[in-house]
């Protein structure tokens, strides 16, 4: 291929240009289970990196990946630090936004009281903001996804956890402390099974991606006939959703059940959430979402069974429409209301 | 007694001058169980009636019953129609603000798609409002009540049923449609009873009024020792709530058992509730609530228990300051804030 160096150059200065002129913005979206990082010009992710959050080996090893993943996004995008006008770090958990603390996080093993702001506001020298992952993605969701034209929007994650995010009147709504929409550890069945937060019958252990796994392991350990087995061999404990989702797109009996199950649950939590907000539109985001109507419709079933008919009248249930890319936007756009200071918090 | 005829009129005509000058509303708190109606000037009642609902009579009876206060108050206060700047209704049940319907209600049966907004609006040719007796009861504890000084505010009521209303940003927040709220119908305990609403496990059938005359009922009729025998003797099927608060605060065992018992379930609702909204107060009012620390303690309990530590360090559990006057001062300020166009809505 012979290359037009000169078109080539033009191309450089330009881009070169477009990212001195604009605002751009550094985001990443730390899960229970993904490190998803991107700088943003103009609400376009033109640089990313990913990497697994290996939870499970402690707060300070998360914390080097989240620094390198940072450090290796800038060196990708030949960009320096002066060039960025914000860090925003959309993280699950609850996260305390006057401080800038993750106080907790039911997937992140260990985290309590992490200044996570701070830790990485020194180390880069760039003003950091701390946000809930789901808050991030309900507002990217909001004004760049499926939740354009509407006003009062609920977004919920689903995938190793659930979490969630308000807006409400067109502002992301926070709450008084910065934790608002955690609609993961709502109680929808008393003296139901053990959640990792440590209660009992939470939306999340019994809709999650975790959840699903769980169960499907357990089904078949019990030698329940499933292709699971040809999928994951020996290796049954290492079964995850995303197995089990593509057993049920491929009409596993066994998985199809599960995902029911666990849609049945969601659609109880969502129910809840729309008696109570009563939004405009719900939307729906996370892995497990990405197996579609296998879910969505048992969810719009219970919803349409258990909510008033007056909220349920009004609502859409949709799919996530800026998928893992939602946070990252969602995190961009708040660095920029708060720079700007139209922020609603 | 001597009456001084000078002075007297003197008064006379400083209350008609003071009522002439100043805005004037009519307010009706249509409640599963009571009618209460009030003349506000100034925020402040000057006149007010009370009926009893009997909604088993059907909707025809109960809005006769409803027509036949208003009028009646109107006749108390001397004030003819013309002095009134609005009526506001504000109705048990899931409202349809937009068309001023009430689609449904679960305390007040028979009750589907009743457009009460214009019934009443035609019938005395005045402005009416529709508005939801825990939302109006939630605009009048946060602007004159409990909840003054705060910005987020969830207002619960625990009588018949289970309501609530929403203040986000100091604004009252009525949803998409209107019925923003409705905590009573919030799953809590999948498979759990069977609700008034067709549903199973909602708070309301857990820890209402209602819930807890019927443990109350059914316990004493399995013999249980308690001091509501000697309270009702054989008109077990009379106990109310009310008897079984008595019972409980004269050290009755089983009473207090049974209230704690509504309590702790009430606790998992409110915890769902701050997850969710991050609020900085929670004011508990209805007839239920008037029995004090026995119920609050259990439910702050459970909510310590309950919710993430951030958004319970933040928030307070308190008991309503207007009591039965938050509906009918939240109405008189709900028209208040309509005519003015400051409405959030």
């Amino acid at each position: 291929m012979d290359i037009d160096w000169q078109n080539y150059e033009l191309d450089l200065l330009s881009y070169s240009n477009m990212v001195a002129m604009k605002k751009t913005q550094l985001v990443v979206d730390l899960g229970g289970t993904k490190i998803f990082s991107a700088i943003l010009v103009d609400d376009k992710i033109i640089a990313r990196d990913y990497r697994p959050t290996l939870a499970h080996e402690g707060v300070s090893s998360v914390l080097s990946r989240l620094i390198a993943s940072i450090k290796d996004l800038l060196e990708k995008a030949e960009l320096s630090l002066a060039r960025i006008e914000g860090i925003c770090i959309a993280s699950a958990g609850i996260i305390d936004m006057n401080e800038g603390i993750v106080t907790v996080s039911p997937n992140l093993p260990g985290w309590h009281d992490v200044p996570l702001r701070n830790k990485i506001e020194h180390h880069f020298g760039i003003k950091t903001y701390l946000l809930n992952d789901a808050s991030a993605a309900a507002l990217g969701e909001y004004t760049l996804g499926a939740g354009r034209k509407c006003s009062n929007v609920v977004y919920v994650t689903v995938s190793t956890g659930i979490g969630g995010g308000i807006i409400i009147g067109g502002h992301l709504y926070l709450g008084s402390s910065g934790s608002a929409g955690e609609i993961g550890h709502m109680t929808i069945k008393t003296n139901g099974p053990l959640c990792y937060c440590g209660n009992r019958g939470c939306l999340e252990i019994m809709a999650s991606g975790t959840a699903i796994a769980k169960e499907a392991i357990s089904l078949v350990k019990k030698g329940k006939l499933t292709s699971l087995n040809e999928m994951v061999g020996s290796q049954v404990d290492d079964i995850t959703a995303k197995e089990v989702s593509i057993a049920a797109q491929n009409d596993d009996e066994l998985a199809r059940s599960i995902i029911f199950k666990a849609a049945t649950y969601l659609g109880i939590g969502i129910a809840n959430v729309i008696n109570i907000l009563n939004p405009e539109i719900v939307i729906i985001g996370g892995s497990v979402s990405k197996i579609g109507d296998l879910l969505f419709e048992p969810v719009r079933q219970q919803v349409l069974k258990l909510a008033f008919k007056l909220p349920v009248q009004k609502v859409h249930i949709v799919p996530s429409v800026l998928g893992d890319a939602a946070g990252l936007i969602g995190g961009a756009l708040f660095i920029q209301q708060r720079n700007e200071k139209h922020s609603n918090y």
